[in-house]
């Protein structure tokens, strides 16, 4: 009985880690949460953060239920909130007045404002509460936000598409394309998981990317665009090109939707709590040498280029033992005929 | 029942295949040849093909086995030769003298001294033939006799380790380590399986690599080193200090054990089925250019290197289309931290 009823309730945090899925990268300065209410081995009520952090996960799903709630599990994947605010009320005082008998949660809320205390409340009121389930999911899921409690800023992911032999481009920036199709909508659906989406100066001249979604039901996910202006590494033939006069700034401004900054670190200020930092090679070396990135998104198509643009500059690797223990494979797969890898930063 | 003993078949042709890999690497001009015989569910003869060619599979095989050979079946990865020689008997004769009741072979002789003559030897002593039995997998144990036969030169694989970003050492020329003792210790395995093993000038003069194997057991399967001298991509610094009075050709006579050669064109006239290209990057490049290379052998090391020495030089690819369709992934694994993974040469 035990057991089931662990199986179980791993099964229905699964349902609720997927809805919490469907906020992330909308829902800054608010974490990205999943619940559902089961009720007799039946879903009676779903719900996950709305863009802009409200209503919570919670509220959703207990709107959902009704009288349903009665007696009924809710699973979360955080630990409701303990604190009311002008925004509405605290999840933990809608929880115990809609009468749940259980309460399991993923993690607990690491804001200084709840931090067990909606737990706590639950308890007092009669409500059996169990923490803890599916946790190390349920962290990767807030990654966003744990990065900005922890670090002040966003949770940054490197987005690489290359060849067998770490190239992103022939020598005369050809790039198109390298990987097929499948890693290329996966790259997009990637897209509309972040607040933000990161570019050189070089490429932002060279490409003028668009940077938007471009999946069907999806189209409105685009991320905000910057670009990076300063980079010690930008060639002289963009200078050129930008002009003295009209510093890339300007440009940057001027364009509709596009933000600059001036330095990796300026990134701490951007409304985002997830970065996709998309390249070119000096732009990722700029974010690795600062320890920026968390994640790295690597689409390796079975080709082989030779000469050609290399995928990361200088990151200021004194000798090979440095390199070694910084990166863990977390998840690979077949995407069509290319493969996806993705890395986690060891910390 | 017919299931069962295909079943069983293609199990005795697993051990047949693995006893051919032993020869690999030694045999040439002959192919590596495994064999077993089975009486009864049992074995009761084993045979590889012996350096040099001599004696064949089926003969080493027939001989341990001595009168338990009758009446019993024998897997052989490779048709019975038919044709006598100087050098010993026809094994098809060697077979029906010993009273085998029938013969499984994974691949039809190409030689066409042999050519289907060595099955229609067997069939009209009145023993049951097949053919067939895990023919690819041959086809794949043979790739050196092949490439020899069928293109007049040993068979290439090029081996790179490598990061993640597709660099082989730092800038400094360091390559120690990229890769963990697991993903090496394979290395090595591989190097045993090859008659030769060439490495450009740059990587000669630099490191003066031993190229040995370096695994218990394995010592005397060193193979011949060679050195490819005429690069044009080779380093002013190697040409300083190499000096103008002493060709690296007489460099290469006098080392004890190696063999130099002027240009990749060259190997067919080594006494070899199968090559490893062990770098650096301009020597990888003149082989693929050369289309030489038939197999990529790519230990991947979980590690970021930024700026560094990249795995491959130019191989004159024109546009990115072009790039596709050449490799396809055969195996992948995981060796300690490493990842191996080998793609052939679609023809």
């Amino acid at each position: 009985m035990g057991l089931l009823s662990d199986r179980d309730d791993a099964r229905w945090m699964g349902a609720a880690l997927a809805l919490a899925e469907r906020g992330r990268g909308r829902t800054a300065p608010n974490p990205n949460v999943g619940c559902v209410i089961v009720r007799e081995g039946r879903v009676v009520g779903r719900g996950w953060t709305q863009p802009g952090g409200r209503p919570h996960a919670e509220a959703m799903a207990l709107a959902e239920a009704g009288a349903e709630s009665r007696s009924a599990t809710l699973y979360v994947t955080l630990e409701p909130c303990a604190h009311r605010s002008e925004r509405g009320p605290a999840c933990a005082d809608l929880i115990v007045e809609a009468g749940l008998a259980r309460v399991i949660a993923a993690v607990e809320d690491p804001d200084p404002r709840t931090a067990g205390g909606g737990f706590e409340q639950l308890r007092d009121a009669g409500i059996a509460v169990s923490k803890g389930v599916r946790e190390s999911e349920a962290l990767r899921s807030f990654a966003g936000f744990i990065a900005r409690r922890r670090y002040g800023r966003p949770h940054g992911t490197l987005k690489i598409a290359l060849s067998l032999d770490g190239r992103i481009a022939l020598c005369d920036g050809s790039s198109r394309w390298i990987t097929g199709e499948p890693a290329r909508a996966h790259a997009h659906l990637e897209r509309s998981r972040h607040e933000a989406i990161l570019v050189g100066r070089g490429t932002w001249e060279a490409d003028a990317p668009k940077l938007d979604v471009r999946l069907e039901g999806l189209e409105d996910r685009s991320p905000q665009r910057v670009v990076l202006t300063s980079s010690p590494f930008v060639s002289s033939e963009v200078e050129k090109r930008s002009g003295a006069e009209q510093s890339l700034l300007d440009c940057a401004r001027s364009e509709r939707g596009w933000t600059a900054i001036g330095s990796p670190d300026q990134i701490a200020t951007l409304p985002a709590d997830h970065l996709l930092v998309e390249g070119g090679a000096e732009t990722a070396a700029a974010f690795l040498r600062a320890d920026l990135i968390d994640r790295l998104l690597l689409y390796r198509a079975p080709i082989l280029i030779g000469a050609g643009k290399s995928a990361i500059g200088d990151i200021g690797l004194a000798d090979l033992a440095a390199a070694h223990g910084w990166w863990e494979m977390v998840d690979a797969r077949q995407l069509g005929s290319d493969r996806l890898e993705v890395y986690e930063r060891r910390r």
